[in-house]
């Protein structure tokens, strides 16, 4: 594994050992002193294309916690207002002697494009509506934590299928791991290839959720909402949001995803938000561990 | 002391044991070698909703004297453009085992109510026209540099009292270390119930700087002269402004102090800001150690 | 050396001392743990008042490599925005006890102000149209690896010279190290007093690459352009452009230099920026060198 592109091109045994990896870094932060020398005087440039905190702060602090010098590239104030192109700031960026580049794009391809030209490891952090992969891993990490196994478990993904990176990432993961995946969303949202992907389309939350064991709600782009996708903010929430009475749909003890930011009464309740049930936050301690193993793996860490 | 969120909140002594631990502090930065082993492993995260340079700088340097590492957050390039919560941004970052977020926003509150929510130490960096207390700790130990105690001690305020937080935090630090403190401006810049916080409020800089050991010129905010608080800039630096003709109204050997940035020839004039009673630079690098003592304490350090 | 504004102001000797250390300062990008202790503890602050990745990275990265702790102001989000000086700015950060600072403006002559005002060392990162020192070194180090010496090689400098401070510091760099220096570009774009500076005007592109071993092709800024020094994008790149045509007018063997970031099919045709004579890539790498030693030696070392 030279790049982290997507996890399309990964196996089931490339994904478990990054999970093993990261379940070895979920420790270190933990620890008082959440710093080991692993990756010292390595260099790591975030090149994020497309705003972003979560995300980027996430990379920054495992880049840091494992000791990496940690370079910070944003579009804003960036010279790619002066025309050049992505693949000649990317060659730029490595003739630094960069140890490890990782970007995000609004443009689905920008990664791998870059990996292709550049002589060292590109992590896709979001490329377009194509994939991002750390937030699978970190998804599939999660739901691990709580069920063990995800052999034959049911997944339940719902929000904007077709323009959501995350949703074809998870479903690339949660499937390479034994999972039976189900789709569900407003028509308009739900890509009619999908089945192809081996995820089951549902016509209704009631029927996605049936014996659901994780639920992954997708946030809703309140954009893509008054752009004509589907009437209404309050039609959507009614229909495909999760709420205490739609959660008792699925498999007790199911647990509940999000990529987060999260739009509260709009695709999930906040009396679910911040219940039992959500791993929300989970989600947002484990991403640093994922990163971590995926930066340590991707610099020859453990080979 | 859990969060720094105001001086209100502080009593005499915990105010002291901080100036006391800046005073260790500050020996640090004149060191060749800047950086002590303190808080290594240890992440700081300076969430900056409100654009500043020398706040956000001396917070990041403070952490880094102290080997912490520390993550810039701003407004510009954030998730907040999606329209997160300030809180469910807040609790991401705790999330990812941050241990410590200082803050700043343009809303009154902000901090505290973030502080409710996160299970972090919170350090206000200034919110709207409340507190800015790290700014009041780092006068205080200015003054005391030069006067030994202020025990007694005239501390005259000028300028935009009713809309500064920096005045705010000056009255509460000032009086609880034992000053007389003054307030003096345009009456429409006066707050009502200024006396309520035990401090004298003057008509005249003449009977604000009678006698006075500390002046502490507030910033003007153009914008709001030409507002209509105030006829113009001319004659509010005539009625209000400092120059060495009204320094001389001050005891002799009385220091200037202003949290910057100066308008030069508005609220001070160059000649002052520039000359010896000024301890406008002195402000600075105290500042640096005063936040290394907050993030050392707030942090466990000394416990 | 306190200060480093200038080409201008170096001697030959001085300059050579540079390239000497950035040759040391080279092999430390190319171990697995790019770094040394050499400034633990030192701050460096960064402040880049135009645009820029690039510079800003690779003295970020130089920074870091030698342990020093990189902070970053830009003029987004900066207290610039509430009108402070420029000079009370970099007051403030020396007074935090920084080190060195960097700087970028749109204005010339800025570092060299802020140098006699401030009690630090500035490094000019680029004013104006003035100088960009640090780039003139890492062409000269560029040049250097490829042809041992340049006492008595011919470099030709291609593009809009009078607008271009790469030029003018490319200009002093190379004539003290003993080079013959030519210059070409469209009339519009050529200073009427630049042969006072020791170089040589020629008309045509043919003229200023008879016999040259180091070409510098010049960023052609698509603005100035269309601002009307000349007729369009097209016929620049046919009159002052580099392709293997013209390449062939050069010494077999010529190196050819761009200080990025490039216009391929404009100034350079992507079949001779991404083969063989170009040294593209190579000044990027050269450039963390460089500004290592930059910062090593203006924060005493080696002395």
């Amino acid at each position: 594994m030279r790049h982290l592109l997507g996890i399309e091109d990964l196996s089931r045994e490339q994904i478990e050992r990054i999970l093993t990896t990261a379940d070895a870094m979920l420790e270190i932060s933990q620890r008082e002193i959440k710093r080991v020398p692993t990756l010292r005087g390595r260099t790591v440039i975030n090149v994020f294309l497309e705003s972003s905190t979560r995300t980027r702060v996430s990379f920054e602090i495992a880049a840091k916690r494992l000791s990496a010098d940690a370079i910070n590239v944003s579009s804003a104030g960036s010279s790619l207002a002066k025309a050049e192109t992505l693949t000649d700031m990317a060659l730029n960026l490595a003739a630094m002697n960069a140890d490890l580049l990782v970007v995000r794009d609004r443009t689905a391809g920008v990664p791998q494009m870059l990996s292709e030209r550049v002589g060292v490891p590109v992590v896709n952090a979001g490329d377009g509506c194509h994939e991002h992969p750390t937030q699978a891993l970190l998804d599939a990490f999660t739901a691990l934590q709580s069920l063990g196994s995800l052999e034959g478990r049911v997944v339940a993904i719902v929000g904007d299928i077709a323009h959501s990176r995350v949703a074809r990432s998870d479903i690339y993961a949660f499937t390479k791991l034994g999972a039976e995946v189900r789709v569900a969303g407003p028509a308009s949202m739900i890509p009619l290839e999908v089945e192809a992907l081996g995820v089951k389309s549902c016509r209704t939350i009631e029927e996605a959720f049936a014996g659901a064991d994780v639920i992954v709600m997708l946030r809703i782009q309140r954009e893509r909402i008054e752009g004509a996708l589907f009437p209404s903010l309050r039609e959507y929430s009614q229909t495909f949001g999760l709420d205490s009475a739609t959660l008792r749909l699925a498999h007790p003890g199911a647990i509940v995803l999000h990529p987060g930011p999260i739009n509260r009464g709009v695709e999930i309740s906040p009396e679910v938000a911040d219940a039992e049930p959500s791993r929300i936050l989970d989600q947002v301690t484990n991403g640093v561990a994922v990163r971590m193993a995926v930066l340590y793996l991707l610099t020859g860490g453990g080979s």
